[in-house]
Formats: C-alpha cells, sequence, structure tokens
C-alpha cells in the first residue's frame, strides 16, 4: 500500500557534514522495490561508541551482537539494512550478520567487532547472503551521500526521513550532533526504539558517552510508544569520532560536558518526537504530562498507562475531552493514585480537580485544543514531587488500515 | 451510533428461574433512551454473596462498598445502574449509591450493606439522585422479568445480551447456575471484568463460595482481554441462595463441592468468552494457548501479552498469518522465554519450531484457518510445564469507529 506523508511530518533539517562520518548508500534489493535499502557509515579511526537495545526477549542477532560490541567501545563502520529484520532466523541469519561485520572489516582494515549491523523489515526470513554481499561491495564503492538519503534509506512503512541536528561548546571548541532514525510502528519503551544513530565529531571516552546515552535514552526514546508494542530489533546508537578536537569528555567534571550531556537529551527527544509524529495513523501528537506522583518512575509508568490506552488515544482521533478514559487509565497502571487528589486538564484547562469535576468547567477552550494537532494531557496525582512526560500519537483508523488490511 | 450485533453473537439461551431469584427491570433514565436501565435483583434470605473486583486504583465508589459487603458474605438485593458509572464523582456519587441502598433495605427489612449496587456508563457524573429514587421505586413495583430482560437492560455498547446456565449435582441435588454480563469495551484482565453476576440456588458458605469464585476469575475473566483497557467499576458477584436445600458446602471436603467449583469454573468462562464475542468491532474470536512456560502466570502473562498486542490484533484481523508479530510479543512479555526453543503455530499447524520458520511450512491450511471466525495461536516456549489459555478479539476499523469517530 502506499502511504501518505504523516500530516505531522516535519521538514528535513538542513545538515552539515561531521568530521570523521561518512555516508553512503545502495541496493541491497531486499525487497522488489525501486530504492536504495543498504545504509554504510564509515568513521573515522578512534571513534567512540555508545548503544542502548531493546529488552525485548526474542531480539534479533544484530541486537545480540551490537549489546557484545559496545562494551569495547569502539566503532568504524555501520551497516543499516532495510527491508528484512533479520529478526527470528536462527544461525543462518547470524551467518548473514557476521558476513557483513567481515566483509567491511576486509575493506576497512580494523576488527570485525568494530562494525555494527542492524536490520529492519519482515521478521523470520533469514538476510539472504547474496545480496547482502553485493549491496555492501556497491555501498562501499558508492559517492558519499546526504543526511537525508541516509535517513530515507533506513526507513521501512516510514513516511518522512527523520534527522535532527544540534550543537554544544566543549571548551572552546563548537561540536556538532547529527542525528538519523527511522519508525513508526512497533513502538513502545522498555528501552524503546526502532532505529537510530547519533554522530558527532566530539570526543567522547566511551563509558561516559554510554552513561549519557543510557541516561538520554531514559527521558527521550523510553517515554514515546505509538502502539505498545515493542519491536525485538530496537537500537540506538551513538558515535563520537573525536574529529572537533576537544579535550576528550570522561567524566562530568570534564568543562563542557554539562552541555554536550544537554545536547544529546535534545537531539535524542528530537528524534523520539519524530518517530511519534511518523506513529502509523498519527493524526495527532500527543503529550502526556504527568505532575504529584510518587517518583519519577511512578510518573512514566503512569504516562505511558495513559499513552498506550486505546480508549485514550481513540478518544483524542475523535476531539474528545473524555477524561473519564485519562482517570481510567490512570488507575490501571498499578502505581500510587488517590482518586480524590486526582486532577486531569487538556491544554492547560483543567477538567476535573481533586477527583471532582470542575463545577464550572467550559469545554469550550477545551474542545478547541483538541481540534488542533498538538494535545496536551495534563494529570497531576497530588502526592509528591515525582514527574514526567511522554509522548504519543492519536489511534486511528489508518493504523488498521496500515496493519491489517494489507497483508505484510 | 447505533451498533450492529456482533457477528460472534450468540443466541440467548433457555434459561429457568433459578429458585430465590427475582428480577425486575425498570426505566430510570439515566439517558435520553427508550429502554429500560435499571435492574433490581430481590435474594431469598439467607443467600450467600462473593465478589471479585476490579484492581483499578482509581475504582468506583460501587466497587469500593462492595469490596465491603461482600466480607460480610450475605445479599439481599442488587441493583445494576446502566448509563452511568458514577465512577470519579466524589461524595455525591457515594450519596447516590447509599441512597439507592437504603431504599431497598427498607422495602425488604434488611441491613443496607445486603444491599449491592453496580453501575456501568459514563465516568464523571454523578449518578442523579431523584432519577436513581424513582427508578428504583419503579423497579420494586415491577413484575418479575425473564432473565434475557435482566441481561438486556444491564447492558451498554453491548449488541447483544449474554447469559449462561449450568448444573452440577450436590449429593443427589440438582443445583443450577445461572448468570448474565454486560461489557464490551474497556476489558482487561488485572482482576478482569465487566459486571457479570452468577445466581445458584446451591447453599455454600459465604468463605467457600469467595474462594471458589476467586480461583474461577484467575481462568477466566482475567484471562480475557479486548483492548488492555481496565474500568474502573469491574464487578463479578456470585449468589447462592440455598434454595436448592443441599447440605450446604463449605470446603472441598464436601460431597459435591467439586461438581459445584467445576460448574462455577465454566459459567464463569461462558460469560468470558461472550464478553469477547462482544468486544468492541469483533470480527474474529482468538484464543491464544501458551504451553511449555517457566510457569503458569508466566504463561498467562506471555498469552495476555500477544492478546493485547495491536500488531497482533489488527494481523488476525487482515487474516494475516503474522507469526513475526507473535514473537515479537512473545518477547516483550518481559517472561522467560528463549528465542531458539519458540515454535509458534495457528489452529494446529506449525510455522515456526524450535527459533526456525518451518522450511516446508504450508501457508494453505493456516490461511483457510485464519478465514474463519474462531482463531487460536498456539505458542509453545519450550522451557517448563507452565500452560495458559486466554481469549480476546481483533482489533478492525469498528473499534476505531465506536471510539473514536462518535463523542461519548
Amino acid at each position: 500500500m502506499k502511504l501518505e506523508r504523516s500530516p505531522l511530518a516535519r521538514p528535513f533539517p538542513d545538515m552539515p557534514p561531521v568530521a570523521g562520518v561518512a555516508l553512503r548508500v545502495a541496493r541491497a534489493g531486499y525487497k522488489d522495490w525501486g530504492r536504495c535499502d543498504l545504509t554504510y557509515v564509515e568513521l573515522a579511526e578512534g571513534t567512540a561508541v555508545a548503544g542502548v537495545f531493546t529488552r525485548n526477549r526474542c531480539c534479533s542477532t544484530e541486537v545480540e551482537l551490537g549489546r557484545e560490541q559496545v562494551r569495547a567501545g569502539r566503532a568504524r563502520g555501520l551497516v543499516v539494512n532495510a527491508g528484512n529484520s533479520n529478526a527470528f532466523t536462527g544461525h543462518r541469519g547470524r551467518a548473514a550478520v557476521e558476513q557483513i561485520m567481515g566483509q567491511v572489516a576486509a575493506h576497512l582494515g580494523c576488527d570485525e567487532r568494530e562494525v555494527f549491523v542492524s536490520s529492519t523489515g519482515v521478521i523470520g526470513v533469514p538476510l539472504p547472503r547474496d545480496k547482502a554481499r553485493a549491496g555492501v561491495a556497491a555501498a562501499l564503492e558508492a559517492s558519499e551521500c546526504s543526511w537525508e538519503d541516509a535517513a530515507a534509506t533506513i526507513g521501512t512503512t516510514d513516511t518522512f526521513p527523520k534527522g535532527a541536528l544540534t550543537r554544544a561548546v566543549i571548551g572552546d571548541t563548537t561540536v556538532t550532533l547529527a542525528a538519523i532514525i527511522k519508525g513508526s510502528g512497533m513502538i513502545a519503551p522498555d528501552m524503546a526504539t526502532m532505529l537510530g544513530y547519533v554522530f558527532t565529531d566530539a570526543a567522547v571516552e566511551p563509558a561516559f558517552l554510554q552513561a549519557l546515552l543510557s541516561a538520554a535514552n531514559e527521558r527521550t526514546f523510553s517515554c514515546i510508544t505509538v502502539d505498545s508494542d515493542t519491536s525485538t530489533s530496537d537500537t540506538v546508537l551513538a558515535f563520537a569520532t573525536g574529529q572537533a578536537g576537544n579535550a576528550p569528555l570522561a567524566s562530568f567534571g570534564d568543562a563542557g560536558a554539562d552541555a554536550f550531556a544537554a545536547a544529546l537529551d535534545d537531539i535524542c527527544r528530537q528524534l523520539a518526537h519524530l518517530v511519534v509524529r511518523d506513529g502509523e495513523g498519527a493524526r495527532k501528537f500527543i503529550e502526556v504530562a504527568v505532575t504529584g506522583a510518587a517518583s519519577n518512575d511512578s510518573a512514566r509508568r503512569i504516562g505511558l498507562a495513559i499513552a498506550n490506552s486505546p480508549l485514550v488515544k481513540t478518544a483524542i482521533a475523535g476531539e474528545d475531552a473524555n477524561w473519564g478514559r485519562v482517570v481510567m487509565a490512570v488507575g490501571k497502571a498499578g502505581e500510587p493514585a488517590d482518586r480524590d487528589r486526582l486532577s486531569i486538564g487538556f491544554g492547560g484547562h483543567w477538567a476535573a480537580r481533586d477527583g471532582l469535576p470542575l463545577a464550572d468547567y467550559d469545554e469550550g477552550p477545551v474542545a478547541e485544543h483538541l481540534r488542533g494537532d498538538e494535545v496536551r494531557i495534563d494529570v497531576d496525582l497530588g502526592l509528591g514531587d515525582g514527574r514526567a512526560t511522554v509522548w504519543t500519537c492519536d489511534l486511528t483508523h489508518q493504523y488498521i488500515a496500515i496493519n491489517a488490511d494489507y497483508r505484510s
């Protein structure tokens, strides 16, 4: 089926090259489609890497290997296959990944474990080794391409290419962070996410980069959901080439570490939002702001219970200020909640406070807010200082059309 | 909106009266509709009661009171309001429930705490006391009605009335169990369910009745899901009038206790299946049979992860044997699972065994099975002896239409 561009799409940002990062794409032909579907990223010697991966127990070989590889902290290459997730393919799938790692390592003269592989697409079909070999060979020889080309090539059911850019100042050096991501369905937290890649020319020690990425993940990718389904292949990798020449960051004690951490948070949040904006069938971008919870973790779990509730998501799709469904979702989260202290609102307008519907509740401004394409649900538990913000999209006919009407 | 009768509906069974149970309905007018919406059940003196209730933290006053009332173990009356759930209505909602309890208790000359009240419908609007008073008064004076009338009157978005009947032999006495239930959306386990009422003429001690009902609940209502959303008002009550004259059951040591327990399980399973058959937008009844799990509890959680997965439910709606989505759902459950021992099938035909797609997989019989309106998903974890069966329905355009296209 031809998917229309999400009405919530953002234009691709103007993204300059990042020193030490070379992008190339090729056509492996994993599916019968007339587009590039293999992305190869070459990284300068000395590039540090960190990663977060799906917590799905039936994860792909790529995720298993990636988890081991990031421990060594160094990367020289990245290959992303689109159209075949290679998940649930046993030893045949693993052999295909190892073949790609070997092929790129031989080209670069590096250790195989410095070559990262991700795959996305249908589950259960081993990645065809001949197509992979030819595709990698073509990519190794291809001219460099743009960020937008790379972002489009890693996509599958995505309706628009997704990129983000930010900068930070470390000492007297300005470093750049550029990132691309793909994902629109099978998106739920618990690690959370699709395939996302952050590239920076900053010099950052691998262990510190990992700590920063894990922390950013908790506040960004782990706070989004499209359909509560957690992919077997979710991966976010951060690569730091060190080409900017700053004094390497190794801890928060280093000058500029806070700025870099903030920039990493920012770019991860941008990426996470882009995925929600391309959520299957999405017509509205929904922010759920939870305050007054027993803890931040509790607030996040309550926010996700709301964001994952099909009844809440369909109510927003219908522009219905059905705050009763929000109450239901708060209650089902299993977290500390006191019905008589609970307040619910939309876009800054309270509908119920301290467990009671507002006597003078005026649905007018709320209805107007819900007609927009960015909706905020406000929930205050009235219990403590815990707070969290999570993001999701509405649940529409188009989600059903994408996932039921057409055979995958 | 006018809801069409579910294609999975069952005809209402032929249900005889149960000694000690008198059914009456009336029109309270909780909504602007031309139908009865208040059900009153009078129970003989000495009736034992047991109950299971929602675990939603934002539960209704009716649930809070009901939990207290079942501890005393005795019931004389039941009032069910349809069209207004009275949930999240604070002290005004509580006063309305207490008014109903007092009104019925005065009529029967019993303790107020022997009168049970349930309400279902919109959240956040206090039950109007004047309408409740007039409705109860009318019901107290009404002629007795049939099980089907009562089942229709407790319904809200239900598209067909739901009843079930079974019998058991205790000693030389045949006892009858008759039950009605309502529910079609906001259905998820964790207690689980809607409003359901089981009536029997058997004599059963309240504590034993509670133990049996709680056990049956774990295997029936807690094993169904429509949309993963847990209502604030879910309630199942079992009433035993003792009019059949059997020696009262007090433990499994009593003759006939096993037969009664089996009958209670059976009628609860019938009710649970009826709710799934009326799941909002349901076109297919789905049974998920999980074996080989680390434990029965683990099997149930894995089954529910599958049954709650929108991607699995839309795949079944699309008659797509997308077992990769089942793998994903198994993995996201967070339970012990080993990708390389996992087997997945549909209707008794394996698609993948021991972590690998079947080399000689023939999609023909699977496709035929999926075209039917009863679908079974088979999952074997290959780890242990844990097993569970859960039930759900598919996720269709009609679910979106019911919940998004029309304001509630």
